[in-house]
């Protein structure tokens, strides 16, 4: 995003000197050693939630009880009970509050909406895709107390994808079974079966342990589209009428994360609501991120992983 | 198979008009009009059972109470229950009964048995398969009296692979749902998902409504191993070393189905473990048939479709 629309005037972190290495590198005026520090630093006209997700709850909370419009990484929170914290407390305090499926502001997704509404594939009747990498040099994802969770970290990316493209707030019923690390209860794999209205059906399995394809297909009457690895943020898609390619903004800096600087995407979005006078997306709206939650809960509660109690 | 091995001497249907053309086509010397003449020919070792899946039962009985060998297409029988009355009788009578997987005995299905033992893949933890045609033409795999049902049609290769490749006899669990013919009562669309010991998950999806990829994926810890279109008589297999390929044996006569010729392994098999005075196939056993016959009827349970009270 260019510097006359947005400007990050201050980033906050736990582990200050993390947070000042952060700031020196993007040019970031300001660093504070505590969220709350951020919270009241009256500049901040929005708050980007990346901390880790057992956090999230109280973060959005706290930026929001301060005024601050708010874009949290996903997944929003640990639970459905959460998520209704949080939800209408923003409309309470007539605030922006998205959570940061970043996937479905990139032009890639944009361009799956028009493919799937030019009708190429006919009507799409079965969807599968997979999210899965080996993970286990990051220790945070085995971590029950640090919101570990396959289910919550990459699975949720194979959710966003099924019930937008069947563009349903909740399917008829969902089944799952997982591979759950035995004493620490975190779920590091897990297969899931979806059952929508009209015979609409789907799968999808993810893993922390597992390299997956990390690819999606929708089968229609007429036709398939594939999303490419990794297709939450793909440069391919094959469509009935050929291969289309995209490509990602350049980044100043390196990063870790593929295609990360598709991420201007979701906060141009952010921007164009809150000018707009927009509380929430439409494309990301506050029932999606409520449909989200209780999927997983439910997914999670089938094989076995309890985030309910905090 | 060569005539030396192995001779046709006489067919039956319950469509007098329809085997003696049948014959005519095969040169068959003799035709009956009910299995019960069939079975009381003397000339006959070895009956191949290839009539509508409610029938299979019955017949199986017929032909093992007249000292006739059995080679049954797939379903065995309808259920858990009628497989229980089969395959005791086989062993009671000393005589051969093995259920017509054709999948396990084509040189491909051997050649990923030996991938999978080279270790090319590494442990294989998660595979995904497909078998869906759109079938609307054949009104037989939509009425339950002729024991429709996508599951016990095409879903039974898609299991045949998993808990193959698996080799398991039972997964830890099973969880699916379907897409079942308002007021029939026939599937003709799951999706499933499955749980095996080690963290293995397994998802597949069936559909007689929808062109599906019908091909699998055996996705291992150092690579993956795919099966092309279909996956269970295939021409292409992609391993980690390359793509192979395989062809089928010429035809004398055209056939609606794809890669037909590829029955001649069973049927070799067949005649090698009679030869051998084997009772039941290394490669098809009966606890094979037993569980594949126990998975089918708790995934149709779970979908609400009832063949039980057969």
């Amino acid at each position: 995003m260019p510097r006359e629309d947005h400007v990050v005037v201050a980033v906050a972190g736990r582990g200050f000197e993390n947070a000042k290495k952060f700031a020196a590198l993007h040019n970031i005026p300001k660093v504070y050693a505590s969220y709350e520090e951020l919270a009241r630093d009256p500049d901040v006209e929005v708050a980007y939630i990346g901390s880790l997700h057992p956090d999230h709850r109280d973060s959005i909370k706290l930026m929001l009880e301060h005024g601050k419009h708010v874009l949290c990484e996903k997944p929003l929170t640990m639970n459905a009970k959460q998520t209704e914290e949080v939800i209408p407390l923003a409309a309470e305090k007539r605030l922006f509050l998205m959570e940061g499926v970043w996937s479905r502001f990139l032009p890639m997704y944009k361009e799956l909406h028009r493919e799937l509404e030019s009708g190429s594939i006919g009507d799409p009747l079965y969807i599968h895709v997979t999210a899965g990498y080996d993970m286990r040099h990051l220790v945070r994802v085995f971590q029950k107390s640090l919101g570990g969770s396959v289910m919550l970290t990459l699975g949720i990316y194979c959710l966003n994808l099924i019930t937008r493209v069947f563009d349903e707030d909740v399917p008829r019923k969902v089944v799952a079974v997982g591979d759950v690390v035995e004493g620490e209860g975190v779920d590091q794999a897990c297969a899931v079966s979806m059952e929508f209205s009209n015979g609409r059906l789907a799968n999808f399995a993810s893993s922390s342990v597992l390299k997956l394809p990390t690819t999606a297909e929708i089968v229609g009457t007429k036709g398939t589209i594939k999303l490419g690895f990794p297709f939450w943020c793909p440069t391919e898609m094959e469509t009935p009428g050929g291969k289309r390619t995209a490509s990602f903004p350049t980044l100043p800096v390196p990063s870790y994360y593929v295609n990360i600087s598709g991420l201007r995407y979701e906060a141009d979005e952010v921007r164009r609501c809150i000018l707009a006078g927009l509380l929430e997306s439409p494309d990301m709206p506050h029932k999606d991120s409520r449909t989200l939650a209780v999927l997983m809960d439910e997914i999670l509660r089938q094989i076995g992983v309890d985030y309910q109690g905090l």
